[in-house]
């Protein structure tokens, strides 16, 4: 994707081969810096403080992390130690796993001495494989967008939710993937952007995308998403879902419920868009079989924002004394869903449809 | 209500007689500053600028400010003007028309030596009138709470949005009357307060006033509730509105509709508590007959807080060059409301059910 008029993933090399360079996500929109990364170590905290974010770059930054590791020291029990240091800074992200269990293997049986370019080698395929996924995913839901568009109004308005772009790949995102190819195919999208609280994904990082790759659109209050169905002004959602159930349950971050409630009251498309990566085969019910990671009280009471100074400030919105929940995801049935929109084509949110793409090789994995 | 164990009104004549007090609510929940009021231009002020706000408080306010009025001028032409001042402050507001008519109507055949003590009189009444709808509205409620609790539960959870307590009125409010009944009769009421972005006047009002009354209670992001439904997690919501359609639409909050499909999904009953006075019996059809006002981007794109050294800042958290979208309202449909809640009863959310609490002289007024 570009930046100011230049191309950037996520991740990559170092331009002196010794070091990983990253976005530092954590800063944005307010400031675009971008982190060198030299030692497992630091890909470690990187994933830890979310420097870094979203499963598919986890992935990747765990992968090069590996690579870090084999700069450092070629051993099989620093190898070992690497891998364990990197799945422990995120425990509940599987493809951090995959990355890791992946890079282990493809090293076990490579010499010492050509360790390090074959880690850096393996990083970088695991990197371009993400992108070509991201891509095909872009190039289903752009036909889909395409077919959304109504005679006689002048855009296509399509609504997202949290963070589902280039930042949480390497290249293109999920979600927004398809939103990309459309634009750049000239397609007249307009994305209203749901801020959503508590972490602001939407209104910090999906909004600064978006307006990097000049695309129009427009931050809401996580409330809006209603109304605005109500009164015929989207057209489509997609969003994107950190695990799929082999029926089409979704689960997502919290609030994409709500939206998915609201569009089939008004029978507006709600698309989901996925790496079949996040497919899990082993279970059904997403409403009773996914765990829900709750999160620190803080990200509801306390915000963070650029002050008229310039300076990145924390501010108590609550009184002193009252609590707060914070659930980070819900799950949305695939009842509500329209089409789930994966690297290998659009099919219907079931066990038939995602069965229609995913032959007995992937749920066997 | 009660404030670190005194009794308050949100406003009331000061014991001088020559001002009315009220409480600065646009600096809750981070200060509790009691503003006097000595003009009828200070009065139209602090409607304005939100010091006081919802709509049965304005009434209340704009009464006492043609008193205010009376203590200037106690000519004609100065209540005329005086009306009209305050008329102005809040254009849409249907209570602040309807307070200064009748305050008008009042004075109109009090000689000018008796308009001030008539004056403070008839809005004493008006006051003491809502405090005693809001209280009535509390009792009718508080027995959809006691009929809530579930065997086996320990509390009765119950979520709310946006404000409609006491704040919004006189005194009890109107969806948080019934909870402060019930928890004075010692049922094991237990609050979600959504936050209610853009504005906050969750996490800022409603969680302030629950917690100085002593109603357990949780903040959560507004994308919430929907998970919390899922998983058993609310027995009933109880909401206000802003405005009633005979048919039983109501146009609350925006976000309050995404809740209400939430609570239809997974069968948790959904109340509305409202004064009549919010009911238009000229209108059907909320969402095609209700227009939405739109307020400022920057409610959207920045927000106020506490700064760790105790000052009020005020924070930008979209991008630069990001535009966003405020929606104030939105509408919720009759088929989605489980009964409203009025000073008269409780009653489906229908032209029938409406029809069985008021006859034809309200509808007529």
């Amino acid at each position: 994707m570009r930046i100011d008029g230049r191309d950037y993933r996520t991740i990559w090399r170092g331009a002196d081969g010794g070091s990983v360079e990253v976005i530092d996500q954590s800063r944005l929109p307010h400031r675009f810096d971008i982190v060198a990364l030299t030692t497992v170590d630091e890909a470690a905290t990187a994933i830890r403080d979310m420097t870094v974010r979203g499963a598919p770059l986890i992935g990747a930054t765990a992968a090069y992390g590996v690579a870090l590791a084999m700069l450092e020291d070629t051993s099989d029990a620093f190898l070992e130690g690497s891998g364990a240091l990197l799945n422990a800074a995120r425990p509940t992200a599987v493809n951090l796993r995959w990355a890791v269990d992946r890079m282990r293997r493809r090293l076990s049986n490579v010499s010492a001495a050509d360790r390090v370019e074959a880690a850096f080698h393996e990083a970088g395929v695991i990197a371009d494989e993400d992108v070509a996924v991201c891509e095909a995913i872009g190039e289903h839901g752009a036909r889909l967008i395409e077919t959304a568009a109504r005679p006689g109004k002048d855009r296509i308005d399509i609504l997202t939710h949290c963070n589902a772009g280039w930042l949480c790949a390497v290249d293109w995102g999920t979600a927004l993937a398809p939103i990309y190819k459309a634009h750049r195919k000239g397609l007249p999208v307009h994305v209203w952007v749901d801020e959503t609280r508590p972490r602001n994904q939407g209104a910090s990082l999906t909004a600064w995308e978006l307006g990097k790759e000049g695309v129009p659109h427009t931050v809401i209050a996580d409330n809006t998403g209603g109304h605005l169905m109500q009164h015929g002004q989207v057209d489509l959602c997609i969003v994107g879902t950190d695990r799929t159930t082999r029926a089409g349950d979704v689960c997502n971050k919290i609030g994409t419920y709500l939206k998915a409630l609201a569009a089939h009251d008004n029978s507006v498309p709600f698309y989901v868009a996925l790496p079949s990566s996040t497919i899990d085969w082993r279970i059904r019910d997403g409403v009773n079989e996914i765990p829900i990671e709750q999160r620190a009280p803080e990200e509801v009471t306390h915000i963070t924002g650029l002050s008229a100074d310039g300076a990145l400030q924390t501010v108590r919105l609550t009184p002193e004394g009252s609590g707060a929940a914070n659930y980070g995801f819900d799950v949305t049935p695939a009842r509500l869903v329209t089409a789930l929109i994966t690297e290998r084509g659009v099919c219907p949110a079931s066990e038939p449809g995602l069965a229609s793409l995913f032959g007995g090789e992937e749920r066997a994995a």
